[in-house]
């Protein structure tokens, strides 16, 4: 298992030219948390999450159809590669108090989206599994 | 350890007749990502959560000061009393793909807020401090 098996491989991602509201309907289809900014190569440019829904959108007074998400999306950010391990990308999430973190390949390019809910979905599936083994043995 | 030791005991809470807004400006003071609705017996009557502001709230064109946080809080809500489990408290969570679950007495009357977030840091905690301990040994 690496990190990629924990993370959406087909997240929410909408380009740095794109509006808010695109980005928070790109969550909403994908029912995540998060959309990951790129730019036309696919390389992270930010992070747009529904913590910057609440504290910079929605009591805003601005159209969120009309709002670049580049003014509203959280910068720098944190990010994981193929290689950082699943134990290691939740210390880092929960130390900076993210539910996610973009899976990008050496170059930047988005290849995943890693979410707390995701891996705890995962964990307690394979728990499961393994009582349900137990039991059997 | 039981579930108030993992829970917010002060958690964000606005009154049934409250506006979306002032639900928002409670969860962002208090850094949580979702509010209890209660009545003025401090009862809880719904949960409204960043899910609930993205889905109906900020591409609605309604102005979440004006909007009453009763019509689009979620009900019902599920919610946890004193004697439920850590365990069965996280699970009905992943299950129903809540991030928050309502802490009250039997009447229902509000008394903290768990979130998975909160257990995840306190669980972080306790191995952090069992690991210290065992380095000592």
């Amino acid at each position: 298992m690496n990190i990629l098996d924990y993370s959406a491989k087909d997240p929410a991602a909408v380009l740095v030219t794109a509006t808010a509201a695109e980005a928070i309907d790109a969550m909403i289809s994908r029912r995540m948390g998060a959309a990951a900014i790129v730019d036309d190569k696919g390389i992270v440019a930010g992070i747009f999450t529904e913590r910057d829904v609440l504290t910079k959108v929605v009591l805003s007074g601005k159209d969120p159809r009309k709002l670049p998400v580049h003014e509203v999306m959280t910068v720098p950010v944190l990010m994981a590669t193929r290689g950082t391990g699943i134990a290691e990308a939740l210390q880092v999430m929960i130390d900076n108090q993210h539910r996610h973190l973009p899976v990008v390949e050496e170059d930047g390019t988005l290849i995943g989206m890693l979410s707390i809910r995701h891996v705890l979905e995962r964990k307690v599936d394979e728990l499961t599994k393994q009582l349900a083994e137990s039991v059997k043995a």
